[in-house]
């Protein structure tokens, strides 16, 4: 009797938490990981602190080595392997060997399909020049960081106001000293947060001395006659620049999962049910490339992060492995840093709400990270979303400073357990003077909107 | 039509709390609220941080002064003036002016009591001596800070081991200087904590410098010739100290209450419905003299906390206005930091488990409050008990550094929700590198916990 054999086509959260998990439920198992990049199982969140210098090398972006999943877990993972072709029928993988050049193809019983995400392009001219840089990969972490200690440029222009970008003006500007310009065409920042929340945001970026853009959109980047970029170009005007940083966001990576004939569904991502399978017999999918459903709207949704990828993997392990685990679903939480400044959200925005049709009401107030007297005491932000009539809460957002952000998980516990504006009023938080208010900001919140369900 | 009166008993957080929310919600209603005391509404969870220098003034911690209630809220706020007994038929109370000594009678519609809690004081020799504090008032406080600073002690005995010990010790060991023994007489320090996380303490509390004498009951107060305080002798030695502080915690103080005839519960708290009704018409109860119910023992419970005697001073207010609220319960969460160090707590522990009879198993786990690459990243244990079988989540404990406390949040929602571990392990919890591993701790704990239940 053969052993039966998974291919996971990535090497990255999703893919080598399904790995690691099948291993320790199932140690007879074949498993091979094609990786296309030269690493596995990185830390992609930790990218903009390592460009920031905050962390020292790359390696310690590395959770594990080809050489560790190897001896530790006998899991067969290849770097520089690029899978080109999945034959459905034939239960066949075809990979580009990218060292070598060579093509070969291998078979499986089970394909865990775990591509991540690619990151947005402007298709704008010179936008491969030599001074601009995504940082989508440990490598082009690497080579941004390269660049930065060699070529001490001074003036950077980061493109795009979402999680990436924010982060990535961060590390340029609070660590690396350099002059910051970001550039984002929608009137606001991040996205993901209400245009009021988002204000504060732009308040908060301003505030540390980054120049911002906004309703500015990216039409080219100018060259020097070496070829280095001198300035980026938008429909607004010419922004000095002798760095460039990428950070559009990305997209589901599912042109293989596509051709293969595989369902795609919410922004091209992979659909699949709770148990990571998607409808093609013996195929599964994971991560950044994976459709989800999102638990406050009750819709399929599509969010690329981390700590879901790890979720997912984990669940798709167990179930290869012949468990039962299911995965039911993201309530769209999501934290970042800005220098001193702290953003959070979950749950729907005001725009969402509307989309589905549900008929919401919302407060937002102005309260202290901690007891007023108490020092160290911040500035923090709550808005927060509810139904009309039953009072459930929809959604919450959170800007301030250090503390701020991690209150944000009361609030995705409370839209996991279908919860109430009263429930979180009448909660049992935590309190005293260096941690919080008497009543948490959450509550505070919580008893504003209480008036208006 | 004359109007309606309420008569408050108690100044200070559910006192105050529910006569502001009352006010806001009827105009016309008298409010007469009787303080024994100098000072109403002010924080007393921020006395150990003013005895510790962090706030300079007393005033920072009084929330609102008698001419603010007078002036903006129509509240007729006595100070000095204690309440001595209730006539529970003739709807009356009498009133001692300990300004001038006289006493008088004031008939009332509505009663809310609101006397608070009164610090144990251990009935041994020269326990009264000078150099020897209390801290559950501002006065106490004011007193021990002026002694801080006239006498300069060098050698401080701090007797209890609970939070308000351990806040005291913080004050005076990491903020004021003072050599600080900390006399506990059970074999560990927060009784509140299961043994293995109180040792985890312990060990913090050894770390930062202070001497810790477990097993260890306080016999007697040596003077000196003039009367001061010069050691603390207790059945295992004696301990040289200028100064005493007693912070060995409180019990409902409800004498008053009990000598009118009304029903007292769990440590002698006063009985009460969610409403903050209690059974003898006429008369409400709230803050840390009232008893309350525990929501995940479903037992009655008492507990000395501002935050619990704001929400339930808030429900009280609304219904004394006639309006409808409802104080359904607490969990039991609480938090504190000794120095660096930052203690959890929600739920039930191991022995509240056993004696209720609950089929329970648990895991403990030690990883880290930020991605482990991320500079700051520290340690944190978090301990989760759950039922077995159903493997609903019944509570948990944590400690460790910066960022580690105010995730007890999370576990509070999940037991107000009768979440399981299976939720926990599910949820959509915020992470980015500055403020957790991609598996927040909570998580990392409810993982291994999963594999238990």
């Amino acid at each position: 009797m053969t052993r039966k054999r998974l291919i996971v086509v990535g090497g990255d959260a999703a893919g080598m938490s399904a790995a690691s998990q099948m291993r320790r439920l199932d140690r007879d198992r074949e498993i091979v990981v094609f990786e296309r990049g030269p690493h596995t199982s990185y830390a992609a969140c930790g990218i903009p602190y390592f460009v920031a210098g905050l962390i020292e090398k790359p390696d310690a972006l590395i959770a594990r080595t080809p050489e560790t999943f190897r001896e530790r877990y006998a899991i067969d993972a290849r770097t520089l392997q690029e899978v080109t072709a999945i034959d459905v029928r034939g239960r066949t993988v075809q990979i580009e060997d990218r060292r070598e050049g060579r093509a070969y193809a291998m078979d499986y019983d089970d394909l865990l399909i775990a591509t991540g995400a690619l990151p947005f392009v402007p298709d704008v001219p010179s936008i491969d020049a030599e001074g601009v840089f995504g940082v989508n990969t440990l490598e082009s972490a690497i080579a941004l960081r390269r660049f930065l200690e060699n070529r001490q440029p001074r003036k950077a222009v980061v493109v795009g106001g979402g999680y990436i970008g924010l982060e990535m003006a961060e590390a340029l500007n609070c660590h690396r000293g350099l002059s910051v310009a970001l550039v984002e065409r929608a009137p606001q920042v991040m996205g993901t947060l209400d245009p009021d929340m988002a204000a504060l945001v732009g308040e908060a970026i301003r505030d540390v001395g980054i120049t911002l853009r906004l309703g500015e959109t990216l039409s080219a980047v100018e060259t020097d006659d070496q070829g280095r970029v001198r300035a980026v170009v938008t429909d607004r005007g010419t922004v000095e620049a002798d760095l460039v940083v990428l950070g559009l966001g990305v997209r589901p990576n599912t042109a293989l999962a596509a051709d293969a004939g595989l369902s795609l569904g919410v922004r091209g991502a992979i659909r699949v049910d709770d148990r990571m399978a998607t409808p093609t017999e013996g195929i599964w999918t994971a991560g950044d490339c994976a459709e989800t459903f999102h638990l406050v709207s009750r819709q399929p949704f599509h969010v690329a992060l981390g700590t879901v990828a790890n979720k997912m993997g984990r669940v798709a392990g167990i179930n290869l492995a012949g468990g039962e685990a299911r995965f039911p679903g993201v309530v769209g939480t999501a934290v970042s840093k800005i220098c001193k400044y702290e953003v959070a959200r979950t749950g729907l925005l005001e725009a969402e709400a509307t989309k589905f049709g549900l008929d919401f009401t919302m407060a937002t107030v102005k309260t202290r990270t901690r007891a007023g007297y108490y020092p160290g005491a911040g500035r923090i932000h709550v808005k927060l979303l509810a139904e009309k009539g039953t009072g459930r809460l929809l959604g919450g957002q959170i800007v301030g400073v250090e503390g701020a952000a991690k209150r944000i998980d009361v609030l995705a516990a409370c839209l996991h357990g279908r919860m109430t504006v009263q429930n979180l009023v009448d909660m049992d938080l935590s309190y005293a003077p260096p941690f919080s208010p008497v009543w948490d900001p959450v509550q505070v919140a919580a008893r504003a909107l209480l008036k208006e369900v």
